[in-house]
């Protein structure tokens, strides 16, 4: 699978999950947003990338003592090193978020190494310290326990959950100020012009609300508000 | 039934919703506070006003797709242009806020119609932009995934349950920043005026444990406290 | 049972909550940070103080009307007056969190009485006032309901749940911006400085990530990394 | 709207729920079968007929005491006289099964109308004797607390939720050892026959199986296999 | 506080639970009835007795071993001892189910030592065993896991909360085939004949229900119907 | 990895999920027993057998329709017959019973081809039928709506979560009238043999709690209630 090229995340850019999440729902998608998630950090941009899956069980006794952690091989630690920059980790913690699914050093050499962002519907230890990496981080709250305690890393880039949601490696992953969307990889390169231009139209519509239209005739928009949009884009999205 | 008066808002922004708790809960009510809802957004004061009602079912496959807006008749839509200024725009989603029950365009034609706020056990859309509104807004989490997904628009100013608690249209809605109260309507007379009654004296009480004093004797307040509470008052409530 | 010395207290300070929960998980403890309690306040410093409980089982309507505040032995007035300065007033609310355990009046009070912090795993009232208190309050949520609608107080100093979790009066409280964890006295001890020098080690592995190390051989440190360890304690903790 | 013919009462009772729910399935319909109820008592045939609905709100104190009963217009007392013969009443309870909404005298009078049968996403009071009547009976669970406690019956004969699903009254409700399924009444005259001849396959599939053969060509069956059933269904269904 | 008297226990026994709580309901009490628990074994007559308390809190690592059941002072087994014949021995365990709080050779003590009943909002081991007993026991469900792994005994004869209800020690508690309610000890009294009473009334109404009668003027009985009733009492109870 | 042996599962059979709780938890192990799970369907003797695995992850509509089972490599369908007899097949359905893992057809197949048994944590369809199997059936409840509405099926014989327990291929599952446990599979021998001596001495504890005897030196055995079990050792269990 090639990577998704800059133009498709450039256009993903400029959309909101809630955008994404009609053309999903117009093409008859209706379960695509992870739930019980949460931003926890933001960077510069919203998070984009291919999805680059991590997957837990519950945790065992006799398996997840401190000492895994000194395997080089332990599934959470080699998937930090190995989630290709651009991607975004994502686990599957069965949104258990009474445990971490990584912490303050973990979540800085992400960043460090130009992956994409990180989605976990386990929890997060750190959190006050991940809040100021500027890196899209989303989760299922805060949980200074160790993963070990209840989750026991077990494979990578499998298909897996992720908040009720089913996410398969390649998957691309949107996250804005309020949620992340999961897009199915075969229609990504539809579903982002289309979002792209919905944009447009609803930034037309709520400029008009502003100036005290009424909903009726505009959202959505008649034939007399589809003319006034062209007009509107003509002018550069101005009114 | 008569709007409430602007002297009655007037008395009700004086006070908090835990202080009208304490007003209902005495005159034997114990499930008035909108259960699972939180802020989003506020407005320049607290939010008063009379519950103007939406009631939604679970969506159906063959009803809820997005050919619907286009019907000016739609219940939601016809809500948001229904609604008197004044009145809270009060929605019935059964607590489920996976989906919502609006979203930035919706909620800006609100607050340009002066409506005097909006509550929802549902989800909302665009969340990142409604919380720069200053619009009151309360509700049951950010929720990208659209309306038609899991909420079916039914009818409006029917009495309805919101976050556990019976709203009956016209019912008096208050909410701060901590959260929204339902006050039966034909209670708010004799409750507005005792609620700030308590809120002064709660406001000296808090004076004098802020200067070192006990809450013994203070609170609640016996002879001597209560004594000095009326020369705080006849102070203009200064210590 | 003595009071906690002012270094242990100073030890505890310098660590973090997740740290902690990895010296009690390293000694066998699963089940120490409680649960569906966040931060509402913070202090100018950590939360660390011996446990003072207070629990509350549910409401009974003839027991539980405003006429019991007016009883100065009523339990939860009577904690407040009683919890020791430097010592952590803890609830248990069996996690209902839809009524107050508290509000801004009985919290100024114990931060004016010099105590160290209050948890609950219920409500409180009043918590945008609370807020601006410059002390440490983690609780179950806002709840403007008061607590004899939900909570009748029933004893203070016993063993209580609270968020899940077991607590002895006298067991060590540490909350920081993320939790509150639970660390039976007897450990205490032994469980501060093994953190303390944990959290150095964790400074100076984030200083290696943050310069660009990959975690493979650093997290956890092995020979070499530890020995640039040692060399950067002796710089006093510079890259 | 018509009442349904007794052909098609006939044709949906040689139905299971599963079954329908496959029909509809392959309609596009994913929500269909009310969720947290299950069977209290069983009539001699399967539960069959259109929903007439009843819908509760939260009670409230003042309003819901002992005395509303002594008014016949009571809409809980009202509708179990108004419920024509040949429907089934359903009620929504928001999913609360802590009170009840019937017990054994409304319930006794239900099957002597000759009513249907009766669904709650509620609770039911008297339950050991309910499950002794020969009428099919739905619900939450075994509640003696009575509905005043927690539901204020407010209107009947509007669309409902039920156990998650839509309801709209004039549905067909079908109800078998298992579970209720709600089917939009515009398709159940399509619906039917193609499950009843899906009962028929089956039936065929696992008198098969029981003989020995593999599922697969068999589930879902290939070509030879369907010669098979032809001969079977020439044979009168026998092997 | 003298033991309940045969009288009383006789009384209680004649009606089920559902009918006390209306005459609970009455006095302004909503919550009396133990919730998430469920009868697991029934004796020859309904559980009548006055509660003997068991309180358990969260187990901890260190004080929870096999090795604790060696001290005949562990509270949960001094409890099956101390608890006298006659009353009910109820535990609290937070609702939580996952663990048990007994198993078949504590329960066998049980009913072995007179004593009238068994509660728990914890889980039972050895269920099916259990069951057998004739002797009532009421329950959160099956759970092997022993109570060791969840939940610490604390103290007993203290006031509990079992199943979101208040239970002070002596408070008699009644269980039917449905469910399990707390009279408050001061009550009980006045409660048993008016329900008692009650249940003749409700016998008659459901005699005539059978016959035919609509429930308009006879649920509740109007002046006709409660002429008929005074016959019926007259004539022994007989139609 | 060898099959467990005939001795084996027949000392495992002689023990109850409790006693073999009891046995991992004195190793260690606190989460064993699989949660939110129950009895549907029991064979003659106690399931027994080793864990063969089947994942599932949530349903997305393009790829989870009807038309999927027509592929034979269809992973559910598959598993099906992969099973080796002896073996149990356990269901990774993230504790999501709303949709069935299974129905009447593919478990009338299992039981045909000598498989020992099926756990999910999901639902089951058809389960009235599936009751009269004479086959152990473990799951989390009836759910006439089939498994593509939630479930996509997508690998087997990896290591899973089931009703919160991490379950290995090969893992030795038991399941008795209360519950699943799963016995980590180096564990099995050790653990069988202490399980079965367990059971003995139970055996004749409870014979004596019948004859009257106090828990007291009984439960656990003293030194004298230990002589008096070899004394009933030696006369073959008999009192």
């Amino acid at each position: 699978m090639d990577p998704i090229t800059d133009d498709l995340r450039a256009l993903l850019r400029r959309c909101s999950v809630a955008t994404l999440c009609t053309q999903l729902f117009k093409r008859g998608f209706r379960n695509t947003v992870i739930q019980g998630v949460r931003p926890l950090a933001q960077g510069p941009e919203l998070m984009v990338g291919e999805a680059f899956t991590l997957r837990y069980i519950p945790a065992r006794e006799d398996l997840d003592h401190l000492g895994v952690f000194n395997d080089p091989a332990h599934p959470q630690r080699r998937a930090i090193e190995a989630v290709p920059p651009g991607q975004v980790l994502i686990c599957d913690c069965r949104g258990d978020a009474s445990a971490a699914s990584g912490g303050s050093i973990l979540l800085t050499r992400l960043s460090k190494r130009g992956v994409a962002g990180f989605v976990t519907d386990g929890g997060l230890r750190d959190s006050p310290e991940i809040a100021h990496l500027k890196f899209p981080v989303y989760f299922g709250g805060p949980a200074p326990q160790l993963n070990l305690a209840r989750h026991h890393a077990v494979d990578m880039n499998v298909p897996i959950a992720c908040g009720g949601v089913a996410v398969f490696p390649g998957d691309v992953l949107v996250g804005d100020g309020e949620a992340v969307i999961v897009i199915p990889r075969h229609l990504v390169n539809e579903v982002a012009p289309d979002a792209a231009e919905q944009e447009q139209l609803e930034e037309f519509v709520i400029s008009e609300v502003r100036n005290g239209a009424s909903i009726v005739g505009v959202y959505p928009p008649k034939e007399a508000a589809l003319a006034r949009y062209q007009e509107w884009r003509k002018r550069g999205g101005k009114n």
